[in-house]
């Protein structure tokens, strides 16, 4: 019995995640309190991201049921919600609305197959620990991709917020077509898209603090905030009902759903449709590895955690997965459903299990609830959601602070809108990288001496030092390698120039942290060159992991110069040749 | 008449290159004797790469006269020598041979149609100042991108090589059908080639240290290496002569040439050629940039001169133009032929003036001397040509000196065999950015402390020194940018967990040498969470220019410690605090 309690316990604990093992009773109250919240305030957009996605509105309900719960129990944060995100469904139109109608049979097997070949791209992230990819991304990249597809999204809506028909397209031709017919746009289904936009932007940017000047606790006004998308559902879908908009002024409808689940619609993609989609389920798989954990990192911080980059990456591949089987929508963590469950009062990921589970009997009985609600208002909480996606600030940051930042930052952004989704993350890693190479061309390189009665060695520009006549002493203040050896050559020629007396440069390396393969053979060149014009070449200060590697490279036996270990014997050294000229103390 | 002397000087001297207006008379027999010798040494390989291109042999003779006048009024370098090379031959086979037959009349209209773009995109690199593209390659991709074309261009000279006939297909499927069906290979010119390829080789590697033993000088010796490839192309046709080896064994001979330079065969390509050849065209005038310039500084090094890039460009692209309108054959400087060329001591381009002229004798009299020299020699002479390409040597010392670099070598090798030139360069390029980004992505960090009754700090590991419990010296080693900030934060997240007594927090910046956007708001955040639980971040020695920057961020105001203008006043402010504690001194 001993041996197999024994055994017992650590599979139990292996099987089943931290949280469910060590959970404690007295949190369920406040977990069930939040994940039945958070099901009814998520409904809006579980709705309104499907309709983004160009599938049937139920399938953002059902996406909201199981692959929760398989992320609930592989995922790592505590508190970070799944369910259908505005990016992941923006991509998963953009992706496949070349390949089938939107809405359609074929449309939906398609958009399974690419949660399923997105979640084992990213499953397989996880397992191979490259939760450092996420890397390959700097914040103002991501936040230029993020605005960027938020403005592809506002312009997805517009047609559905004016009540204008049009035939596919690209965005622009989108945005074209609905500005040419605007004359035939439906009038009340324009009235009640642009009564909900207005109503929605004023809840979320005015409403808290309209209240608050009435008396109401900001808690409260809070509250109101968050339950106004709902709200204003309800209040539509029931202007619909009373007026029989729909049916007498054609205002486009949800229409009637199945109750239940619907009949699991996934088939398993041929090699065809696998080789269409690997590149966009690579991309998705990637986006939403960066969001994800920049976003529960985030999250974690605030609640004093640390996130398990690659478990999460697990728990979101399997999600995925899961989605294939079930709604066919991919899925990812949301910004405002997380903030939404973290202001619920959610403590673990039960309060994610209790809200599928009701989310589950909502789909299972109150289908028909959605059937008469206006495409319009669903369009309009969409256009509110991607309008915050905006990041001014972030820019004006980046611009500010950094200017090479802020073009990466707009380079990006405009790579997404005029190029596409795709393209715009290429043009962004691209920018990322790029700004990485322009960042380290142009080396800082110091010529300095020594400040006089001291072994501290200044710039000479900016102080007066002892330098002695023939020799250069030169601080290079960079890593060397093959982006930057050309300045460094052109500034070795250019110094050499001003003094033809020169026998001896001293090469301080004390900021130099890496000498790569192609610098190395430039030094080498360098040393053989200068010693043809009688010009030694010494190294000072060189770094231990840097000296390790030279000890090693045809330029340490071929050195026309001496290693020093500090400046100052390498001054002392030449000092001893030469005589030493005071300069000026400028300071 | 003095101020018409006085303006038409300068006028005379800026059309006229420096190298012509300055030309002393008594360089001119030593430039008149290198331009006719090397005339004569390089038809071998001018007749060899134009096969390579898949071009008629001549056009490699005409490609050796315009273009070469062309480069030697415009160009930078006094010695280097332009004309076909072999990778620029191998990648207009690669890019127009699944576009036309090769030698058919369209396959000669967009081999001219390439050099044209290529000509024109190397001249706007030269006019927009970009001779600094040549950066985006490390000296190691460089290296696996000449080693892997070199084993592609051997690839595929084995047909001729053997005589066997074999359909078109990538340089895989050729290399299969050689193997297969080496049975049905023509056993006269295997037996031309062998002989040939075993006497090249010998003659390239062998006889300089053969002729020395037998007590000739090394210069003779030399002399006869370098005339051996025409003695071979002599013999071979002489033999096929003699035993009328073409018409009775059938061995594959150049074919009857028509004398003269034959029609301009130039077209302007139409916008779809355009099309097709914009991205292979750019890729061929990139790789010529980065050769050109590379070999151009080695050559201007050895002579004591300083290589303007961009002129060198220029040089380049008009060269490329010219061919366009003449052989149709885009060309490069070659580093055989500006070996050729030095060895024959040419002083000025005047050599190349006089060669240009030499070979246009050559071409209006003389090409029925080539209709009989067999294919399999000219074969044999570039697969001997291509094998000195692969740089066994360049690879052992970057696998040796760093690793990273050695895999990046090796990668691009593999990218141009397994994926072809055009995305084996992209792999260059993205293997180039990445061994950056994941050299910088794990920053040296050193937990410092100071030796005791100074003022000198180093790493706690290495040496005794003084610390203060509680307060914790971290010095970077590098800048900060979004690709090692993971590395940051999982090494600070460690430190505290390591000292739960921690109250304050120094980074030690004086090796950062630039904070990027997402650093600085990386920082923002630590400071904010460690605030949160009691720890002071403080910075000091921040250098100037990062320091410029900081003022105006987010971090500066929001700072909980303070900013320390050195290392020590910081360890004095804190000391100051608390209780100095000295550890053992270990040296």
């Amino acid at each position: 019995m001993l041996t197999s309690r024994a055994t017992s316990a650590p599979l139990f604990s292996s099987v089943l995640p931290p949280w469910l093992v060590q959970y404690r009773r007295d949190t369920l109250p406040r977990d069930v309190v939040a994940g039945v919240v958070v099901t009814i305030l998520v409904i809006p957009q579980s709705l309104a991201y499907a309709l983004l996605a160009g599938l049937p509105p139920q399938a953002g309900l059902v996406a909201s049921i199981f692959p929760v719960i398989a992320y609930a129990f592989l995922g790592s944060s505590m508190v970070q919600a799944v369910g259908p995100v505005a990016i992941t469904a923006i991509m998963t139109f953009s992706v496949l609305s070349p390949l089938a109608q939107a809405g359609s049979e074929a449309y939906i097997a398609l958009a399974a197959g690419l949660a399923l070949l997105c979640g084992l791209m990213t499953l397989s992230f996880g397992a191979l620990r490259l939760g450092v990819l996420s890397q390959l991304l700097s914040r103002p990249v991501v936040s230029g991709f993020i605005s960027g597809s938020a403005i592809l999204i506002i312009i997805s809506q517009l047609k559905f917020l004016a009540g204008v028909q049009v035939a596919g397209g690209n965005s622009w031709q989108s945005l074209l077509a609905v500005v040419t017919n605007a004359g035939q746009s439906n009038p009340a289904t324009l009235f009640l898209g642009l009564l909900a936009l207005v109503w929605l932007l004023w809840s979320r940017y005015r409403l808290v603090s309209w209240a608050t000047d009435l008396g109401v606790s900001k808690g409260r006004a809070e509250v109101w905030g968050r339950v106004m998308p709902l709200v204003v559902l309800v209040v539509a879908t029931t202007a619909v009902i009373a007026f029989d908009l729909d049916r007498a002024h054609h205002v486009a409808v949800v229409g009637e759903v199945q109750p239940g689940l619907g009949g699991v619609n996934f088939f398993v993609p041929g090699l065809d449709t696998l080789h269409q989609l690997f590149i966009p389920a690579l991309i998705i798989a990637f986006i939403g590895t960066v969001q994800n954990i920049t976003m529960g990192q985030a999250l974690a911080a605030k609640r004093r955690e640390r996130l398990d980059a690659n478990r999460e990456l697990i728990g979101l591949g399997a999600a995925n997965v899961v989605a294939a089987f079930s709604s066919g929508m991919p899925v990812g963590g949301g910004v405002s459903r997380s903030a939404i469950n973290m202001a619920a009062g959610a403590q673990t990921p039960m309060a994610s299990v209790v809200s599928a589970i009701t989310m589950l009997l909502v789909v299972l009985a109150g289908t028909h609830w959605f059937a008469r609600l206006p495409l319009a208002v669903l369009a309009a909480s969409i256009v509110v959601a991607a309008f915050s996606m905006i990041d001014v600030a972030a820019f004006r940051q980046a611009w500010n602070y950094d200017r090479a930042d802020g073009y990466a930052l707009l380079g990006t952004a405009a790579g997404v809108l005029f190029l596409g989704l795709e393209r715009g993350i290429a043009t962004g890693i691209l920018l990322s990288l790029v700004t990485l190479l322009v960042r380290t061309s142009t080396p800082h390189i110091a010529v300095i001496g020594r400040i006089a009665g001291t072994e501290h060695f200044r710039n000479v520009e900016r102080h007066g030092v002892e330098t002695i006549p023939g020799a250069l002493f030169l601080r290079i203040d960079e890593s060397l390698f093959f982006g930057n050896l050309n300045a460094l050559e052109g500034r070795l020629a250019a110094e050499i120039a001003k003094d033809p007396r020169m026998t001896d440069l001293v090469l301080i390396m004390s900021a130099v942290n890496r000498v790569d393969t192609t610098a190395m053979e430039v030094l080498v060149d360098v040393n053989r060159d200068f010693a043809a014009r009688g010009i030694r070449l010494h190294l000072a200060e060189v770094k231990g992991p840097v000296q390790d590697r030279l000890q090693h490279s045809p330029l340490w036996g071929a050195l026309s110069g001496k290693v020093h270990l500090s400046v100052n014997s390498a001054f002392e050294c030449l000092a001893a040749e030469k005589i030493v000229e005071t300069g000026l103390y400028v300071i």
